[in-house]
């Protein structure tokens, strides 16, 4: 009896135990999970502070579009419709301007464009009679679907006008099917038509305004930085492949920076978004309205086929060289030499394209690098009979790392004249400061100074100094 | 006179010609204009057919859709919300059943909870009095509206649920704003939500009834091919390096199938989206709903790496290699060797991963190209002492490329082992063949049959043959 009792008396605290036991528990799960949740919120507002301000200003616009339901003159005048503002704000809000601008741009093209189409579909079903009017008009409905559909698929229709073909599509149908009278509808898609404008405005002014994001900016700088991680790798790499073993605990810090390369192999995608919304975007700070935006991809592509040699060089940074003392110094000196000029030119490129001035010492750069690869070749033609016991099997991994190093100077030569190419199509700035003029022992004379189509042009001629 | 008179004649027949000229040559160009588009829509149609289908099955729904407007009792009962179904079908309809699912999943999950939480943000503004209600409706739309958005740039909520995070915003200012009283917002979102509800079923019911498009086969045969891709450039790498100069001209037509290998470097982002839609399919043919589809990014990760290897390789293609005949001989072989049973494991990867059978002999074509990497080793020690007059230089290229098939290799062994946990996660079936069964020498007794869940089990005990 009194076990059973006892029994029974446990049962409840032992109940009760294990709910305060599971309740401690899950407590503390969801309390990490939230501090998990914070932690990753404040990552990504530190890593881009721009995104903590778009918010505000989708929710700056969205409070100012919903104005127009307070106002009540406003709302009277549009009634329903007033929702589409808020629609357009919504969905055509982005993060940079060349984005709004292209959904904005769109959305407008494609509601005119399809509404009147839609009108006169509608028009030329009603005058059919009441029983081929729904045929023809599903009719039209099923094509234009069909066929805009499809040529969503094209490419370049993909890239730029996707969101105006599906915009389109819905616009049609809305008003051919619709059932109203034709007047009715001019009425409505006159409403329509204002608010979705008025929508995509304050979108527009929003953006431009407040702190605007320029993708062009944004690709710009994308491009150029990672020119720089590509630079930052060669230049660590001959630190890091030729050091005696003992240093190799020391070196975990340097290696992050030696892996920041790997996210350019992957960044094509983020370039052709932003190349396209940078062609919708209007002239801004030093980027023109038809900056050739272009070619920034081309560098890109050549940019990441660089990568994918470091990639392949990548594979050697952990593995033990035992080739001989003499071997190799020889060709650490030289190799070292070609990775940290290739890299030093492609700081100097990103640099100079970041200022939007000429590269001037890049080429140098690159002609040291292909001076080495070609002492490297010499030294190795004229130095193969001192070696009388050679080891090929040791001698191999520093050969192909020369060899790899080699393909990377061509790479990088290409890299410097497809900048070469951007700065002379994007007119970007000579640097060339005063002390370089005086060392070239000549005199500038100013001949003429005219203005024409807002520039000022200054002639100037040449003379040899006579000292 | 007489000139004068010419010259008038002739200029309205100058005039004409000009005119005729500047109208057969305008017409020409938009003659080929739109003979080069209509090729570009026949090349677009003949690279994926499933295009045409999914273009006639947005017009198809569309037009279902619409029969809601002409079918009066429907009409009746919807009104003006039956647009909704139309806007539904227009923006939920995507290429993939499992993208459609995903954005239609996202369009109602984030319609209802909205919807909801706006009827009661409406509700708790409007019992603070008539001057503080805009002010705390304001408060909400731009405290929510700047919550959501920070949210999206969440990677995991941006590739799963960033149309949700769209619809939430948008259905929680449509509603809280309103203006209409609580009783008519319920009655509105009733129609509301029934008529995104039937847009959606007819999505997702078409696009899973009618030649469905699952993202997750689209995945499957994507990774299989990347591999095969990779498997023919270095079955056709060994041929194309170490062929005589005379053979060069006749390469030309080879050399296509050795370019096809860069469209893997850039295949990550198509990789992504598509595991993030085939997350939302059901179960389909041999895919169960919980497919491992993370491995698949894994596989494709490991093959974009030895994509990128083979990118280095490529640049040795169309260099002469001037090494001594014994030399390039042997490092012909066993380099040719290599490169073939490396692309010969990952074409038949990509057959058993085809077929969703085990791999089978795959590791031992892997095991042949390491043992050729070992033969090649010794070979470089045991000869070395034989090669008198060795001129490294001309051995370089040949050994860089040994060397970089050695990393391929390596590469190759790691998507094997990618694929042979793919296999076991996925089931992938055994294809152990009569023959090889009976080579094992064994007896097999079946013990019994019996039949549960569908399936036939069959007890086997194997027994050694006495022979």
């Amino acid at each position: 009896m009194e076990i059973a009792s006892m029994n029974n008396d446990e049962k409840p605290s032992n109940f009760f135990t294990k709910g305060l036991l599971w309740f401690k528990s899950s407590h503390e799960k969801i309390f990490a999970k939230i501090v998990g949740i914070a932690k990753q919120l404040k990552t990504i507002a530190k890593d881009d502070p721009r995104r903590v301000i778009h918010s505000l200003k989708v929710g700056l616009s969205l409070t100012l579009v919903s104005l127009f339901y307070y106002f009540q003159p406003l709302y009277n005048s549009f009634g329903v419709s007033t929702m589409w503002a808020i629609m357009t704000v919504v969905v055509v809000f982005e993060f940079s301007v060349g984005a709004t601008l292209g959904k904005g741009l769109n959305r407008g093209m494609a509601t005119l464009l399809a509404g009147a189409l839609g009108v006169g579909a509608h028009y030329l079903a009603s005058a059919t009679g009441k029983v081929m009017e729904p045929i023809l008009l599903g009719l039209f409905v099923f094509l234009q679907a069909c066929a805009l559909t499809f040529i969503r698929f094209f490419p370049q229709v993909k890239a730029r006008y996707d969101y105006g073909m599906l915009i389109f599509i819905l616009t049609f149908c809305l008003v051919s099917i619709s059932g109203f009278r034709v007047d009715e509808i001019v009425d409505m898609a006159h409403k329509r038509i204002s608010t979705i404008l008025m929508g995509a405005s304050v979108c527009v002014i929003v953006s431009i305004v407040v702190c605007p994001v320029w993708a062009g900016e944004d690709l710009h700088k994308l491009v150029a930085q990672n020119m720089e991680k590509l630079g930052k790798f060669l230049e660590g790499f001959g630190d890091e492949i030729f050091k005696s073993s003992e240093d190799i605990t020391e070196s975990k810090v340097t290696k992050t920076s030696l892996i920041e390369y790997k996210s350019v192999l992957n960044s094509k995608n983020t370039e052709d978004t932003l190349a396209n919304f940078a062609k919708w975007e209007p002239g801004h700070g030093q980027f023109k309205y038809r900056h050739p935006w272009k070619q920034y991809l081309k560098i890109g592509g050549l940019i990441r086929q660089c990568a994918c040699r470091i990639d392949a060089l990548n594979a050697y940074i952990n593995s033990e060289i035992k080739a001989p003392e003499e071997i190799r110094e020889m060709i650490k000196e030289t190799s070292m030499k070609m990775s940290i000029e290739c890299g030093k030119a492609l700081k100097e490129l990103s640099k100079s394209m970041r200022k939007m001035n000429l590269p001037i010492s890049a080429d140098e750069h690159v002609t040291n690098a292909k001076n080495s690869a070609k002492k490297l070749n010499a030294l190795l033609k004229s130095r193969i009979n001192n070696w009388e016991e050679i080891n090929l099997l040791q001698v191999i991994p520093l050969a192909t790392i020369a060899s790899i190093l080699t393909d990377i100077v061509n790479c990088v030569e290409e890299i410097g004249q497809g900048v070469n190419e951007l700065a002379s199509l994007a007119n970007f700035k000579t640097t060339k400061s005063c002390k370089e003029i005086i060392n070239t022992n000549k005199v500038m004379v100013v001949e003429k100074i005219e203005l024409s189509n807002n520039h000022v042009v200054i002639t100037i001629n040449e003379q040899n100094m006579k000292l």
